[in-house]
């Protein structure tokens, strides 16, 4: 199945106690896509700018990662620049130059809108909506969004919301965006938002912990899933869009989205997220086979069978 | 089969931002107890002071716990109080006032040193130590310890883990034992100091992750087990406790600790911390039934069910 991914492309300079590196690459779209692209196919939409190196966009075509929707802009690509220190749950964001994302204007080719399954990456509310206006038919719409356009955007967040069939966040922004602390109630009223204008029982909220792993809400109930105990966690940069990769691509491959396809999406996250952290920027990806996805799957599913 | 447990009896101050006290009954014995009797029997051996009500004590006896091994001393029992934010997982302590506990002096009578399961709450290591050496041929030795005895006493401590079983600390505690932030390594440090003296495969680590659940750890591997999401928490004061007693109490009621009991036994603690919390003070535990114990298992079982 085909996926349509829209997001941002960057250049990180990331610090960690263990890793530290500049200029690289970096972005929801390049972590998404990359571990999407082991489940299914990736078309891309998003913008660079003149200063994005050949090889990277090799290395995207060379994985397979349809890019006839990334725009080279005039300008600069955007830029991100944060420091993690040892709790690697929390970062500092150092420096944000936008650049060629400032004038991000997301048009879909004719042909990109009929793909089915939407990955909307964490970017303007205003963009994502733009974006769902051209879809024609979308089947499966999975959101990301943050604590900026929470506070900032509530209103057309909440329109995106809407139209939303899986969403993912983190616990902090899940409190934010319910106003409320206790976790188990804001993810009903989330949900609840979620299918305010659409049957009961449609939207999932996926609730990422970092290291924690992560929890699954829908009216059926909750699943818990953990992370994989790591030895060597060098760079968590991009984990939560790698996670939305494995998860998105896996569910994409499947017919229907059943509460069975969805847990096993979520192990397949689990474990591309478990591989990005692995090494600086998203190269923890770029050489994996199915064989190593699913010795990983296997360990995770000793560490969670009773 | 029965437990020998020798821990703190205390009143507690409590403060969170959902519920308040003062003069709560608490302590290590009395959250562990009350958890671990709907199991197996327990013994406590610990002390109060002469302002102990008697209710608490009826109430203690009512629920079949043996308290021949309790002294009541001169003086005033052991008080701590303390105040929880919104992140129930962190809390300040406000003040604690040892009094009859200062000079505890645990003397096991013959009778309780022939219990084959020992459960050492939260105490210097010194008294640890000497409760062990009283103790004619341990089968199960459980212990918890906290950040204090870890950096005050950490050579007593470690001739305690050379004889324990099983070690139950949460994850700060984990990572200041064994000089190592990454938990995965951690723990692979702490059972070693463990097994130092034994053989490999001997020792158990369980690391307490709060509203995150737990992580198990021995040489055959880990196994991870989420709490259930709650819409109400309380008071989180003895949740620790209040896990080691279903843990407990469920291990020493099987006939061998293979790692399927240790599974079980890790779900029952889980159950049993989830109903602790949910009411200030120990009284989430005190009016419950294998039926209601059992439902919340259930639901814990579908929510890790992949």
């Amino acid at each position: 199945m085909n996926i349509l991914a829209v997001g941002s492309i960057a250049y990180d300079s990331i610090k960690t106690p263990f890793a530290s590196g500049k200029g690289v690459l970096g972005g929801s779209l390049t972590y998404f896509s990359l571990a999407a692209k082991y489940f299914s196919r990736v078309s891309i939409v998003g913008v660079v700018g003149q200063d994005f190196k050949r090889q990277h966009l090799n290395l995207l075509r060379k994985h397979g990662i349809n890019l006839s929707g990334l725009k080279i802009a005039n300008g600069k690509t955007f830029r991100w620049s944060g420091i993690y220190n040892y709790d690697l749950n929390n970062r500092e964001t150092l420096s944000t130059q936008l650049n060629v994302f400032k004038n991000f204007n997301p048009l879909i080719s004719p042909r990109h809108q009929n793909i089915k399954t939407v990955f909307l990456g964490n970017i303007d509310p205003v963009l994502q909506l733009q974006v769902l206006k051209q879809i024609k038919s979308p089947k499966l719409v999975v959101v990301d969004t943050m604590n900026y356009w929470i506070e900032k955007k509530r209103k057309i967040l909440r329109r995106v919301l809407r139209q939303t069939d899986i969403l993912i966040i983190n616990e902090s922004e899940a409190r934010q965006l319910a106003g409320q602390y206790n976790l188990s109630k804001a993810a009903g009223l989330i949900v609840g938002q979620m299918e305010a204008t659409r049957r009961a029982g449609k939207a999932t909220l996926l609730i990422k912990q970092g290291e924690y792993g992560l929890l699954m809400f829908h009216r059926r109930g909750w699943f818990s899933l953990p992370a994989i105990p790591l030895e060597r966690v060098f760079d968590p940069t991009g984990a939560g869009d790698s996670f939305a990769g494995g998860f998105v691509g896996c569910l994409a491959s499947q017919k229907t989205v059943t509460d069975r396809a969805l847990k096993k999406a979520a192990l397949y996250g689990t474990i591309m997220a478990s591989f990005a952290v692995e090494k600086l920027g998203p190269f923890g990806l770029t050489s994996l086979s199915r064989a190593k996805i699913n010795t990983r799957l296997n360990a995770l599913r000793l560490i969670t069978r009773i």
